[in-house]
């Protein structure tokens, strides 16, 4: 068993290779240098994780690890096309680098490469990763439409929000613990409470981010607070605030969301916290996290080889707070 | 056995059902709307081709059929969003009607589908049938790229732009008939020698388009001709003209290709023909298609069962000639 750090090394090791063909690098290039900005790769290390709940790191494990790192990278590649976004982890996206033609292909071929690594694996377990890794890939893209399709409304309800959250963030944590569970011979039933952990430590995770956004510490935050409130964007927060707060604010809110200004962010924040819903956020966040933690409970394996997984919540949900 | 269009029949009535979830609508209504649009659904009929090569339609090869024609259409959405295409079979492009997001969206939950139709094939296969087809997705991929690169050039030899369109067109036609060829329990020399008959197959069918387009009867043809011409397009006609004209032609055609006009097409037709272009075309289309016969008559089956893939030969170079 490992920790979290040294999965997370581990895998690293088996990562940095050359994923592509070395020609045309017209292709090729701008899909290394996406998998090149660095990232903590999550993903994978909570598939090796799965794994290790329940057995010895299974060499294929590695394979899908990577398979899902991919996949991941190839959505955020078409995502900040989509999103129109310029900067990813402080350096250039790779439409604008190397233009959106070159931007949509290079994260085609990265995905066909993703079901290259999932067709290495033993023939015994092949077809059931491959049932889960595509039913994984196919709520992850109807999320990201979802999210696109809420940014034009003026509000969604809650209960849409998290809907679109459990899609576009949730599924694929969670499903890399289920796959990495598969893999280590897991039962039916242990890989589905894997899941379902996994699923409500993203909700949480998401919940938090939308929360340090508006109300962390920039420094050790890492970024100015508020950015979500100055792209008017759903979050967590606002959803809530629009639904609960006293008429004027809501009024108010409704208001400030047709200006784009960095000044109405102090007033946002105000209405925020004289209506409680920092606290709530807070509230809301650590419900699913106990809902996460009774159901790694549940997974019948002995405690001692839960730890790296609640040390993988606990950064998750504490970091930069 | 059947005919080919009788296993186009077969097929369409395989294909004619619901392929997607039917939420998010946003998402999945575009790709409804694009594979409605009607195709010759020529990839899928050459997958179920090389099947009945040597045996009798495996049900497996109608799904990996469907995957075959998924993914071809996933590949049009994207080309067409990078071409900047506005229409394709004389309806809007999705890209057009949706928007770019969603295209790109779409067409990406396409491709997933069609990997969830291959995972459900027989384990005996499996493995097999996804190396194929990944290592055709990925030259699919490659040579869209070339694609859009030799476009920037001034121009290119011959030689990449066959080596291009190998890629582009003809690894999917030849792939499709591979796969199916497995699917029929062909030997590993039988399944090659029926790639190479599609590979070359697929170069002679480029060289017949780009030609119908310079020299078609615009009546049979169905559309005006010298669409490529106006468009300065790299085709086998203008790449050859442009290493074996004499001097002064080269130069001519040099000048012209800077011009976007309709009434250049006749000089460019016009100094084709004094160079012999349209001789050779049809001398080189001849040569790669003779050469294919030749690999179709060394596949170890009885002549007999050769027919529907004769009838397709002709079907798809001597159509609206």
């Amino acid at each position: 068993m490992h920790s979290f750090k040294e999965i997370a090394q581990k895998f690293t090791e088996h990562f940095n290779v050359q994923h592509f063909p070395k020609t045309p690098t017209t292709l090729y290039e701008p899909g290394e240098y996406f998998l090149a900005l660095g990232a903590k790769r999550i993903r994978p290390v909570m598939c090796l994780m799965g794994n290790e709940l329940f057995n010895e790191i299974n060499p294929d494990t590695y394979t899908v690890a990577s398979a899902l790192e991919l996949f991941h990278n190839f959505t955020l590649i078409h995502d900040d096309i989509m999103d129109e976004a310029s900067l990813r982890r402080g350096k250039e996206t790779v439409h604008i680098k190397y233009g959106i033609p070159t931007a949509i292909l290079s994260a085609d071929v990265m995905m066909i490469h993703a079901y290259k690594y999932l067709s290495k694996i033993d023939d015994l377990y092949l077809k059931r990763i491959l049932e889960v890794f595509n039913r994984i890939a196919r709520k992850v893209c109807e999320g990201q439409q979802l999210d696109m399709d809420y940014e034009k409304l003026e509000t969604v309800s809650l209960e849409s929000y998290i809907h679109m959250i459990e899609l576009k963030t949730s599924v694929l944590l969670a499903g890399s613990l289920q796959l990495g569970a598969i893999l280590g011979g897991a039962s039916y039933g242990n890989t589905q409470l894997l899941y379902e952990f996994g699923r409500n430590l993203g909700i949480a995770f998401q919940i938090q981010d939308d929360y340090l956004d508006a109300f962390g510490n920039p420094e050790v935050f890492g970024k100015q607070v508020g950015g979500d409130i100055k792209q008017n964007k759903k979050t967590f927060l606002m959803l809530h605030a629009l639904e609960t707060s006293s008429s004027a604010d809501i009024i108010r809110l409704k208001e400030l969301s047709s200006i784009h200004s960095d000044e109405k962010v102090d007033e946002v924040l105000q209405i925020f916290k004289s209506n409680g819903v920092d606290a709530w956020a807070q509230e809301l966040k650590n419900t699913y996290l106990e809902k996460a933690h009774h159901l790694l409970e549940d997974v019948m394996v002995v405690s001692i080889r839960k730890k790296p997984l609640l040390e993988l919540a606990e950064f998750l949900i504490k970091r930069n707070n």
